[in-house]
Order: structure tokens, then sequence, then C-alpha cells
């Protein structure tokens, strides 16, 4: 039964472990190597205690596997992962560094100069509605950022069907997991605790994902993209309240515009599994912990104005999860298959 | 040395509270008379511990007093006040039954008729930055909106100056005490806690002040607004993130037009106790029990947009301390007198 | 597959809700019908939208089903059980109504005179770890209360083999949910956050569980249990403390011992699947999300104390997921089936 | 006017911050250097923008003053006030180095050998409402731990009066500011939200002091001491829950008891400006903020024990604002001067 063994670099973030927490419960899959470079030589229980029904020791390479997900940091990643996709492996990364096309962007936005541009145009990037049918075959998947998941599946209905004009404000709310694992004053306790903050007002490196993916249903003009995330006290979710105008004549500015807004954006993620499109405006916890995303379409009828509201948990359908979901394809596992948990709540 | 008498109607919300907080260390002002319909003939402390040191009984009706604190629910706040105005007392109202100036927004946004038409010339809102110089004189005023204070603080020095276009976007977050203290669902702790949720989609009474008062500075044409507030995970504090197109030619897109945007701000500002720009993009908490309102003016240089951030406490500056600033005004205090205490920080 | 009919009485409160978060994932069985009084004709999913997923409308009254889950308040449950019990069907009561074998407690603590004292000796207490061999037949089982399930594993071990004397202080910290889905202002987010307090100093409802089952191990004399419970400022969770004097010469008071005493409980609980003995000090999250109870028993080598600590959390082992486990007893499956989840972390 | 000139040795804690926020508002006293080894040569307000009103440089070394702060970690602490003290200059120490009469109890427990032992019997342990006679001559006071002046004054009413068997049990539970402001895994909010954990099961540092100072009440015999400390999820407050024996004879056990030994502790803390003996159970959040100690002592009637909750903010009666009520001692102000803020609350 748990017949493909699978490897995790880097578990001891919090992305590699939350892979691990989920294929834990997958019938089909066997982790069989995990890799942690400050904790090698330790068990995997002793560092986190949560994962201590997966009896392996920590290592610092991975051992030979059908799929390995890299949960490295950005340059560290495809320095790691290129010699494996080489050798045939299949590879799900949740770097950053197969996520562009175009190599021109690491230098700008990632400040290194990419170590394996050859492997660039074999990647195929994972938002897995938006690009099902070249994950399945793929051997290296370029998983998407937390904040893009969020923002390009709110924003992809109405830019695709021409109803906004191609200039997008994305304003976003994120808990502090996504900051990662290491300690600093900014995700220290006391710090963050009873407080909201916005960062990166001068880009996040997110930027260019969400401006490569909406850009592509937008042929003659690549999509303007104005984002700023903020950070909130909480673990987990993504709240993204997304923004644009809308093009006359192209939907009614109305109840009954709304009403077929909504629509559209229903049959765009027809028979997704992961994607609600929901009538109550959603909070995060409505995702806590699961793979979906929430989706809540309407219009502001006094200034004509699109908004949506999408809801995710970061560590899940914005990485491990739709990690899960993309590995399930590339080995032919139905869709669902591990992430079928319903959220936890309250 | 305290020689004004005040009244506070309705201290059992939390911004009848907090006025009792902040000005019992009010060395000119002596609190006495407190009410409260549905607590009255209780001591004060056994209502609300923290403020036991305020050796009151809750009433049903206030004393003659000075000048009345009014934090009714809107309508009842107006009923309760015409008859003291009209009597010659000095009022702040904390609800929102004065902010408008324009009666026929009433029944618009809070569905009733306004019952003292008649005194909606002489009321002043409440804004001390914008308006000081009428708040002095007033005998009524209405003391702004949590969510208008920081909306309008970050967008007036942009819109009177021109810089942007008349069509801004108010995105909002705040702390849970801003719905209130009454209980229900949607204040629940185990539903807010580690969730963050978008709401009033469909249009928040506090728009027509932001408009009301961003229009002032923009006599052409009133400037649209879309506003959306969202719930956030902590008690206290709104961060505000503003947006709006820059008008082209009138402030680089550059470095340096960032350095002149923050120059204006200083200047629009200068003077001000209350209100600081900052280079540092601020967190709520740096603003936490205190009357500050932080603004962190910026461009986003990829997409000509102007982005302010605004901080304030809704409970001090978005509530109660604004309203005894206010009061500071109309008494003959100096402005920041029982206001001088530092943020609690962390 | 699906081979079982499962109701819920009263699936609107947070426990019965998890009984279906967690039902949603189990093989064997389905659940066919969902009761909630005040949201009788609604879909599950308006009211829950966590739970949309589960197709099914809130009813008045449960269908008919081979197991029963009541998740009513205490009378109410016992009344709404009684004649379902009687027709022969089981059921599973989260409620306190059949927990206390002695009739007479019933209106001591719960201030109501029991409606169906026939019932008592056949219900079992199930705590599943003490009484796995009478709840595989049983057709009523007493779900435990969440704060006497983490106390009871906690301190078992210790009366059982005699090591401490027969007078026990709980010292217990639990998250917010455990009070419940009804608005209070003991629950209001603003009331609670950044807030530790204690509550039901003179005594509180889960006082006799807690003698009734350590007294079990301590035929001569009844166990003297001081208890109490603390509100902290969090979802889910509980973390007891648990204090007693060393008998002498029972077990040394040194390293050894400490060591001696964590093999001692590990023995008792050999094979348990959800009970971990671990040597670092547990925390809360830990369990998160799942059916765990975590150990840790030492000794307080300064003053011959034994200190174990427990952490559960309060809506799975504390409740639904006990309560679930005791299902696949009574139904015939392995006991973790539907409970396998490793915790959600962070 | 500010007549005193005031020295804050590492300001860069959260001690330290708090310490500055609160002498901010002293009518009395100036601060005039402030320093903090790794931030030297940086305004105040750059490293901790909510004290950018205080218009200082860190500087390595504090200048002349009448009066310093430190709150250096321990034997730091010690090396840096020794010769300071030698001068003649009045020192207030927030670090443990003068708490402890006993200099064999610094090896002991921090592992270091007493720098300045000859300063020892001059230093006085600042537990203001139990030593202001020796307070205030003093030159060098040691101030206490946080945990110890929740604990000390929950029970010292208790031991004094030999209701109690010498024999008790602290369980605290604590913000996480209490841990400082240094970034570590064990403070990195998604660690720590949702979770509740016990640590330094082994013996924390702070048990020393609180048995010394209740055996001081308790000659015959020193007062054995089981302390528990517990990290919860907010930011500020110690809960303490003391547990003890009673005494036979000494007081009933009945609500007549309970009311004598309220009686008893009010009559004990009579006319002190910051401690309060209150009927219903306190939470922390009544004291947040301010130099309140609320005492709640009440007696298990089943189990014939004493049980008190103590309340306090950690940073400041368990820390700052008991300092600075020292200080105002010291030098000669009323001891409430600069401390009158009411509790922030909600």
């Amino acid at each position: 039964m748990k017949q493909f063994r699978i490897a995790i670099i880097n578990i001891t973030g919090y992305i590699g472990a939350e892979v691990a927490r989920l294929l834990y419960g997958h019938p089909g899959v066997q982790i069989i190597s995990v890799t942690g470079r400050s904790e090698a030589g330790k068990k995997l229980g002793k560092v986190m205690p949560y994962l201590s029904d997966i009896d392996l020791v920590i290592e610092a390479e991975p051992r030979e596997a059908d799929l390995i997900f890299s949960s490295l940091p950005h340059k560290a990643s495809a320095e790691a992962i290129a010699p494996l996709v080489k050798k045939g492996v299949k590879v799900v990364d949740l770097s950053a560094d197969f996520r562009l096309k175009d190599a021109a962007e690491y230098p700008r936005w990632y400040d290194f100069t990419h170590p394996a541009v050859e492997l660039l145009p074999k990647a195929v990037y994972g938002l897995t509605e938006l690009h099902r049918s070249e994950v399945a075959p793929a051997s290296l998947v370029a998983n998407p950022g937390c904040y893009p998941t969020g923002a390009i599946l709110a924003l992809a209905p109405a830019v695709k069907a021409g109803l906004i004009q191609p200039d997008v404000i994305v304003d976003s709310k994120s808990g502090v997991s996504g900051a990662g694992r290491t300690p600093s004053l900014g995700t220290h306790y006391a710090e963050i605790n009873e407080s909201v903050s916005a960062y990166s007002l001068e880009g996040h490196r997110h930027i260019p994902e969400i401006v490569q993916e909406l850009s592509a249903f937008h042929p003659d003009k690549p999509v303007s993209v104005t984002f700023l995330p903020h950070l909130v006290p909480m673990t987990r979710g993504i709240l993204s309240s997304c923004y644009a105008r809308l093009v006359e004549g192209k939907i009614a500015v109305s109840q009954q515009g709304i009403a077929e807004l909504r629509q559209h954006y229903r049959e765009f993620y027809k028979g997704e599994p992961f994607v609600k499109v929901v009538d109550i405006p959603p909070q995060t916890k409505q995702a806590w912990g699961s793979n979906l995303c929430l989706l809540h379409p309407t219009i502001d009828l006094r200034t004509n104005r699109l908004i949506v509201v999408s809801c995710i948990d970061n560590l899940v359908k914005g990485g491990a999860g739709q990690a899960i979901q993309n590995m399930n394809l590339m080995l032919g596992f139905p869709e669902t298959t591990g992430l079928e948990a319903l959220p936890v709540y309250p």
C-alpha cells in the first residue's frame, strides 16, 4: 500500500514539518528520509515532539527516494535540487527557486544569480488549479508562495474574463508562522502579540510571482500589482483583500452583477476540490489546518470596484498541502488523497 | 485644582470606561457622575473592577456637570444629548449622531431619522488636528469614529495638496474592542482567536464620515472611498493601509519623491503633539494605550501609487483620548493634559 | 464500508461539532442525522461553515441510528437519552449525566434530581484507558469531563501504586473553548485576551468525577482532591499540574527515583495508543487537535513531592476524540480508527 | 521640579524600558542617561520607537546620577553596581544579585560566586510592603523577582499569623514578557501562541527568594516551597495560585472562616496603596500596566486548605513599578508618585 518512498529536505522548518504531518496520514506514501543540517543525528521526535510518531533520525543528506520535497531557503534549494532532478528524481520545491520563469528576476528580487537556469523551463508553477495538466507529468514542480496562492486564486477569474482593469491591489494579512521557525525580534511573542504591522513596503519578493501568473491571462499588457503584506497576531492563516476597478460594461454594478460575478467564479472553479466560492465573507479559521481556499468575490457598488477576499492556511494550501496536492498528481493518486481532513474549528 | 465637574453617560461600554480611565489622571477635572442603564444602583467597582478607584455609584441619569461625555449608541445618544445641549451644557458625543453634516445620511447609513436636526450645524467634527479652532468654542463636539480618525489623518495631507486622484482605498485592521462590550458570537473568544475576517463588505457606516472630511479638501468633486474593515485577534489597535493613484507630475516617483512626501506630511502635522510621521513602518502596539497616531507615507515606485499606513489605539485616539483632547480645548486646558502617558509596550 | 449510522444530538456546540469533524474522516461510520434546537431547519454548512462538507440539514430530533452521541447540557441530556437507551440504541453521552455513580451527587453538584437513576448502574465511565473492558460491551457510555480526563490519567498510576498520600492538588489551565459556544462576558474576546483567571474556587463540578475515579484505586479512604481551574487566553488545550506528597519509603527522592517513577508510568500505560509519558515537559500544543494525552511525572527533590504535568486537547481527548475512541470499542473498530491524525503544530 | 537625575543601565530589555516608560510621567525625576551595550550610540527612539519621546542617545556607560536603576543580567549587574554603591550612588538593582542574604545561594542557584559579598548585608530586599522602613534609608535596594512578588504578598499574612502549615505550593502562570527581549525558540510567536507549558520543574531560581522571605515570618522552621511556573500565551501578567494546609483550630473551615481570613488580609495590608484584597477572584488584566497586586484569599472547605490567588503585572509590580515605588521612598517622594495610572482595560 505505502508504495512510494518520500524524502523531505530540511524538515526543521515549519513548511517541512507540515509536509511530514500531512504525509503521515497519506495511505500511498512512506516518509523514508528527513534532513536538517543543524539537527542531523538526532531523533526527529526529540527536535519536534509533535512528530514523534514518525520514527526517523534526522540526517544530513536525503536518501534515495521516489519523490523529494525541498523546503530549503532559496538558492540553497536550487543547489541541492539540481543534481537530483538531473538524476531523474521527482522534486517538489517549496522554495522560490523555480517559480519565476525569467532568470533575470532572481538577482533583482532574491539577490542571487540562478545556479540552474537550464532547469527553469522544465519547472512547472504548481498552483494546481491553474496548471493541473502540466503538474502531472512534471519532474520538477515549483510550489507557489503562500501569498501568491491566495492572491492569484482570488484574481485569476476576473483577470481572465477581462472584468477588471489590469491594475490590482492585494492587501494581505498573514499569521506569524509564515515568517518561519528561526527566532528573531520580529517573531518574538511579546513584540507581535496585540499588534498589527505592514512590512516590505518597498516591494515583497512574492510580487513577481503574482505578476507572472496574472499576466499570463492578460497578454496585451502585464498586470500591475501593488502588494502589501501585514503581520497579524495569529499562527496560521492568510486573508487577502484584493481590489481592482471594473472594466465598464462587462458586469452590472448591482446586486445582480454581484450574483453573476459569484456565478462566474463558481464556474471557473467548478469541480475543484479545494476552492470554495462562498456567499458569506469567510474567516481564515474556516480553512485552518486544511487545504481549502475560500473565495468571496463582490462589488463595491458605490465605487464600481471589484473586491475579492480569499482565505487560506498559509502552511497548507499556501505550502505543504498544495505541495502534496501536486505530489498526488505526479504520482498518480487522486488529488485529494491525504488532504481530506476538515479544517480544525474553533 | 479639580475645577470642572464631568459626567459620563453610559460608562459600561469600553469607550465610556476608557474616558473614565484617562480622566482619572487628569489634574483639572473631576468625574462626578456616571450612568449605565442596566447596572444603575451598583458600585462602579463591582461592575468594572479595574475602575474601582473611582468611588462612584452608577446612576440612571447624569447629574449636573460642566461637560458631559456620551457614549450611548447612536440615536439614543442624540435623544439624550439634545436637551442637555439646549440647556447650555457642553457635550462631547462619542456616538455617530452629530458627525455627519447632511441629515439625509442618517436614515441611509444608520436607519433612523435624526431627532435633533437643528443641532447638526452647531456640532463640530472633533478630529482635533483638522478642526482645532472650531472645537475650542464649541458646545457640542461629535467625536470621530475610530476608523475615520486613522484614515482621514492618513490621507488629508495628500488630498489637500492634490497629490492623489480623488479615489482612495482604505483597508483597515482592527482589534476586537472596537466591536464593544456586548457579547455575541462575533466577539466570542474561540471564534475570533487565530482568525482574521473582513466585514461590512456592503458598506460600513464609517464611510460617509471619511468621504465628508476628505471631500472638504477637494471641492471640485467628492472623494470616492472604498473602505474595508477587518477584525484581527487582538484587543486594541487599528492599522489602516491607504492606497491611491498619484496625480502625475506632482511628486517624483523615486526615493527623492518619498522623502518629499514625508516632508510634506511632517509640515502638515508640524507641532501636532499626537501625530508622528515615522520613517520605519509602525506597528499598532507603538500607539497602545496612548493618544498617538503614527503615519508612514510612502510611494509604491513600481506602480506609482501612494501608500499610507496609519496606526492608532482605537479606544484612545480613536475614541476616549480624542474626546479628552477635545474636552481640553473646550475647557481651556493645554491640549495634552491627561494624555501624556507613553504607549504601553510590549 | 461506511457501515454504521451515527446521529449527533446538539451539534451546534463545540463538542458536538468536534465529534462531526472527527467522524467525517472515519472510514466505518456515516453521520446520518444531526440536531440543534435553535438552528433546526438550516443547512449545517450555513450555521457552521467549516462543516459544510457534511451535507445535512439540522433537525429537531435525531433519526434512527446505530449509535448516538449526545452533547446536550446536563439534565437535558439524561432526559433525551433515557428513552433511546431503553429502546436499545447505543449512546455516548458527552454531558455529565451518567458520570457519577452516586445519584445523590447530582442534586449536590448539578442542582437537579436525576431523571433516570435506573440507568446509572448500566453507564460505564468512558475514560477508555481505565475502563476499556467495560466500554466495549456497554450500551451507555458516560464520556468523562475534560478536566477529569487529564487529571485522572496523570494521577492514577501514582494512586494505584500507593506512591502518594491520598490528598492531591490539581491546578488546571484551560483554553476558552471549554466554556462552550454560547457568548457571555466571560468568553468575550476583549475580556479574555491578555488575561488569566481562576474560577470555581468554591468547588468545580468536575471534582466528584476525579474523586470517584481516583478513590477506586484507594479503597481504604477516599482521595481528597483540591481542584482549581483557570482560564487562559487560547482556544484549545488543558494543562494540569498535579501535586501530592510522596508516601515515605515507596520511591527514592532522587534522580534515580524520578527515572523509576517514569518507568512506572510507562508500564502503567504500556500499549496505550493515546497516552505518552514524556521526558521533556510538554506543552498543550503538542496535543492540539489530536487525541493524545501527554504525561510528565517528576519529583520535587527539595520538598518530596510528586508533580505530574498532563496535556490534552480539551475538545478531543477531553471530549469528542475520547467519545469516538469509546465508539470504536462499542462498534468493534480498532480503537484508533479515525483518530490517527498527528497534532497540528505550530 | 524635576529635581533628581536618574540613569538606567541596560534600557534595551523589557524591564529597563518599563522603568523609562513609567519615569517619563514622574514629576520629580529626570532620566538623564540610559545605557545598552549592543545599541550604544543609537537614538533611543530608533531602537525602541515607543520611547521616542525620551530624547536620549543610548550610551555604553551611565552618567553621574542621583539614583541608578540596573536591569543588567545577574552577575553583570553586581559587577557594574558595586563600584557605584561604594561611591555613594543610590542604586535599585532589578537583577537577582542582591536579593539573597546568604552568599552561598548564588553558586547554588545562579552558578556564580558573588563578586561583592560585602554589599549583601547592606542590600535591602525591596518588597516594599514588607520592608518599607528599611527601603527609605537604603543605598542599595534589591528589587524582588516577578514571581516572588506575587507569591510572597499572597502568603505572608497567612504564614505570619500561623494560619497554615509551613509547606506551600505556588503554581504561577506568567505572560511571555517575563522571559525577556532576547529572541529564542521558547519565545517564538508560533511556538507560544495557543499553548501552555510548565518549566523549571527541577527548581526555578526564584525559589530561594520565596523561602527566605516567608521563613522570616516563621522562625522555628524554614517554610518548604514547591514552586512551578508556567508560560501562558499573553504578554504581561502573573497569576499565582497558592495552596497550603490550614493549621487546625486557627481559623474556622466555614464561610465565616473565609470572611475572617479576608478580614485578616485586609488588616495586614491596611493603608497599602497597591495591594487590594478582593472578594471576586481577580484576573491578571485588572492589574495590567499598573503597580497593583490583587489578592483573593479563600478556603477550600472540602479539603481544609488555604487557597490564595494573586495577580500582578510582571513588568510593573513585578519589576519596574516596584522599583520606582522603592525609588520614591529612597528619594523622599510619596510612594505612589508616578504610579497612579489605573490599569489599562480591556
